[in-house]
């Protein structure tokens, strides 16, 4: 449906033309590879953000919108930005900027700190004495932070192939395969299905390896008595997934048992008390008390969930997130428990918040699930 | 070999803190995770900076030497990097770090201005006031740039890995297949063969297509009278390789065998030259001289080379590299013309430079091949 791509496009333009507005500035830049595909449709691969230099940054006024590319981008850039003015570029990106920024007699510019190197941004602030640089990066995050159907949809979509992964993995794996054979498997399923491959590398952790919540997959064998914590997501038309499911090799004894049920109580302490108006960090709270309770308060290092859309982690942050909830928020729900040396149990659902309070994307079971 | 890494680890720490009295500096502050590899062993998996935070991030001083981590990183840390003190981090870079820089009384500071935001930057600047901020890129980026046997080696076990990739890839491509059906094949092996899989989003492109230096394999589908341009690479042990061959399908007319005749003879150039005490820009000048005397000047658009090792791009840059270079780097040489909605070509080898000259770490055979 092109025409209403483009409609999409003019409105989200529009709104980052009122913040300009708001915040009294003559122009910003757009740096970030989300905020690229967000505002102009321009695309680069996961990971091409390495090689890619700047090309896709947006510059746009009041008037103009802009998008750069140097000689190996602007054949891709006119074919998926059509509505954008190209401007082929040869130079460093802060050569590039204040030669605009002089042309235009631009006092206030915006620019995304978290995204630009601090060596950018001061070669920037050299060269375009003229114009004062602002922080932006809370501004355009607030753009994007509750989603319209369409996102939702593409989200839910990317869950729903999580959900059809993870049947597949459970029915693959067994005692004795290396963590990074199930891993390939994974990533296998997750290529050949998603239409834009995964959304990050994905864990796959058995037995006490499971303590670490970011490890890599090794050559570690899964084993009968073993955890299996899985947490992966995928890409589809830029929306990704992401979900963990710990499930066990052989029955659990009572402890490993009891241990899961603390982190599924917590979980649904905090989806029990979803509903637009709630600030975040309440959330979190919720679920954090349930594990502190059970006596486990240290060994839940992490925040409790992440917005998600166009990136894994992106706004809100439950935990930092002190503003109420809002219909359209999307993020995940995971807490855990690691005990290092012992195991590590995550149980990770994506919620969309709806008016009548949440909706989950993913759909697998989050009962206790015993690998014969 | 433990204890040769040890030793290793502490030459370069000592290089490291040469480097901190030339500078007149209290402390530095490593992000970049090919340098916290270099310095400390701490690993990161390709693209888990995304979500590792800022952990692996290392502080030195005359007498100290920690590495951060938070709780998802503790245990590798304490595993990978045994000779450092452990940092438990729970707070943002900038709280952690105006915390040991006012308890040393640190009054300059060096940091990596290319791999922190400026976000970052500016908070630590913000909170800790006491201590001026160096940029201190270059001067780390000097440490690395001479390698040493052992990384030599394991650059050239790399490029052994890509030549017997290449082979692989020859004997199964055929016309029909497409772009993306080949680069699966090609990242397969190399997944199954490297012990740490690919060091970039390999390229395969064919016909018009190769002209776009760095385009992203399609279901482009390869047909008879194309040329098809690989450029991939992998990372054994840390180190990297780097390639690119340009092959034909079915034989190419005459035009298409002149271009690959100036490529080569470009490439040639560069590597004859080549000799301890000869400036990265004149190798990079004769091959663009004999592009341009071929009448395809414009048709150049990338630099002749880059170091590589840890990174898939590292100093020395050829094209800007003043300096003379050095036994022990290592680099590419890859002159390439390429010719929008024609064709492109490009040759690329990787070279450590001796004594007496340079040696060829990539093994395949860069005449003209034609796939029948």
């Amino acid at each position: 449906m092109p025409s209403a791509v483009t409609d999409l496009g003019a409105d989200r333009l529009a709104a980052l033309r009122s913040m300009l507005v708001d915040l009294d500035l003559d122009a910003a830049v757009i740096s970030r590879a989300a905020h690229m595909r967000y505002f102009s449709g321009f695309t680069l691969g996961r990971g091409e953000e390495a090689t890619s230099g700047y090309s896709g940054t947006l510059f746009v006024t009041a008037s103009e919108q802009l998008i750069l590319a140097d000689s190996r981008y602007v054949e891709q850039a006119a074919t998926e930005a059509p509505s954008w003015e190209l401007r082929r570029t040869s130079d460093a990106l802060a050569v590039e900027l204040s030669g605009l920024l002089a042309d235009r007699d631009a006092l206030h510019c915006g620019l995304e700190a978290g995204a630009l190197t601090h060596a950018t941004w001061s070669q920037i602030a050299q060269l375009a004495p003229g114009s004062e640089l602002h922080m932006i990066d809370d501004e355009l995050a607030a753009l994007r932070i509750v989603k319209d159907e369409r996102e939702i949809d593409a989200i839910e979509r990317a869950c729903a192939l999580g959900d059809r992964c993870l049947e597949h993995l459970l029915t693959v794996v067994r005692a004795g395969m290396t963590e990074r054979e199930l891993a390939w498997e994974l990533e296998s399923f997750l290529r050949a299905n998603a239409s834009e491959g995964l959304a990050f590398e994905p864990i796959v952790l058995a037995g006490p390896r499971a303590s670490m919540p970011h490890g890599r997959p090794s050559e570690a064998r899964i084993e009968n008595g073993n955890v299996l914590l899985l947490d992966f997501g995928c890409q589809v038309d830029g929306y990704r997934s992401d979900m963990t499911r710990t499930v066990f090799i052989g029955p659990p004894d009572d402890g490993m048992r009891e241990l899961y049920a603390v982190v599924l109580r917590a979980q649904q302490a905090a989806i029990d008390m979803l509903k637009p108006g709630v600030p975040g960090v309440a959330v979190d709270a919720a679920a954090r008390d349930v594990i502190a309770q059970a006596g486990h308060g240290d060994a839940f290092g992490h925040g409790l969930g992440h917005g998600i859309g166009l990136e894994t982690h992106e706004a809100p942050i439950l935990r930092n997130y002190v503003e109420p909830l809002r219909t359209g928020m999307v993020f995940s729900v995971e807490p855990g428990i690691y005990l290092p040396g012992r195991t590590g149990i995550r149980i990770e659902d994506i919620v969309a918040l709806t008016e009548s309070g949440p909706r989950l994307l993913t759909q697998s079971s989050r009962e206790l699930a015993v690998i014969a």
